[in-house]
């Protein structure tokens, strides 16, 4: 799979940020989530071992390409749909949305226009002149004794919940569950075995067979597991005739 | 709001960790979600001060209680039911469950049974013989060129998906729209000031209400944005009835 066009079209923009591993740690994640624009914006400088430690060899790319800015304005003069993300629920800042309702609006959104995901410094956050640039705010959900997230944290959930919106319905492959068909084949085949090797009464097989059917059907055997099975079932008639022979 | 019950009966389990930062990150992010259960198994000895630093003090009561146990085995003896995470989709392994799919299973199986959260090492994840004690075993969606994940990362998420699934419906509360009876005032109220500057032609002032009717609908006005643009629109008359007298 190659990655979806429109995540070419979206960028993580860290404002202020303090510490070098967050700005690794981030790239990271939005790499892994198949985005490779990060924007650093603020005149601090950065550690640039500690960032890559952090992002690790593997999203090297997204580090080398990191654009730094002086300042937030420069950073989001190209986007057309700005998404801030805040802990604070102060009334002038809303109205919030959560990870999940953004994400559906920004897979629509980024197919033809950029998009920024905003994060503020680890310590204090977006202030609300800077929530002021964004078309959206979004609030991370989580315990409401403990709301701050560590930064990388953050950016990780924004792009796992856009990721997961841009996949098309139906990647989440179901496991291949038996067939009713097979099933009352395994469960024949059972009961002839039990049967013949004493376990069920030949007069009433159906009282344990009941609660055999009702254990498997509990348990949605797989395709497989029924082959399993049918082997097992197979292998004592096998052994079975051997000795009787 | 309190931690919901079940919270308390999911634990996140680092198996052989070898960073303690990531301990730490871990145990941060799981105390965002809720969630306070935190055993480490394996021998390794980790920088304590490493671990505070990264789980910073919100976090310092999870930290203290962490369980270390020689060894797997140990550290799942109490579970009923066992989530591993891995990011190698074996043949042998599955089926895979989604983050978002075992959430749902972990929110009803977590009310009377204690459920195991396992991640492997940094480096190599969970071997088959660890991922043989799960119950279920979860792949985390990323992009396929590049899947594995900082380690509190994916312990982030899956504790994230578990406590979203874990709120009551309807937690996430809709910004509140303006109800049609007041865009319908608000319109008359745009028509009447737009008739009186000149700006609709009386004979047929519904031509640019339609522009304008369709421009406010999409953008899904609040009850407050209808407010202030009633606001706007008396402030006009009564600028206008100013001049005129």
């Amino acid at each position: 799979m190659d990655l979806p066009a429109k995540a070419k079209n979206i960028s993580v923009i860290l404002q202020k940020p303090k510490y070098a591993g967050n700005i690794g740690a981030a790239a990271r994640a939005a790499k892994n989530m198949g985005m490779s624009n990060l924007v650093v914006a603020g005149s601090a400088k950065y550690d640039q071992e500690e960032i890559k430690k952090r992002s690790t060899h593997l999203a090297a790319d997204v580090v080398e390409k990191i654009k730094y800015v002086d300042d937030i304005s420069a950073a989001l003069d190209k986007f057309s749909f700005i998404v801030g993300t805040t802990a604070r629920k102060g009334a002038a800042r809303g109205p919030f949305f959560t990870p999940r309702t953004i994400a559906e609006k920004i897979t629509v959104v980024s197919q033809n226009n950029k998009v920024a995901l905003l994060f503020g410094p680890e310590d204090t956050g977006l202030t609300n002149d800077e929530l002021r640039y964004c078309h959206a705010v979004v609030v991370i959900p989580s315990s409401r004794k403990f709301s701050s997230l560590n930064l990388s944290h953050a950016v990780m959930i924004m792009c796992y919940e856009i990721f997961l919106a841009s996949l098309p319905a139906g990647t989440e492959m179901p496991p291949k569950l038996a067939r009713s068909s097979e099933m009352e084949d395994m469960y024949e085949q059972i009961k002839t075995v039990l049967t013949k090797i004493g376990f069920l009464n030949p007069q009433n097989p159906d009282y344990w067979m009941t609660h055999i059917r009702r254990f498997f059907n509990r348990t949605s055997l797989l395709a497989r597991d029924v082959k399993i099975i049918r082997g097992i079932c197979r292998q004592i008639q096998w052994y079975n005739n051997q000795k009787n022979t």
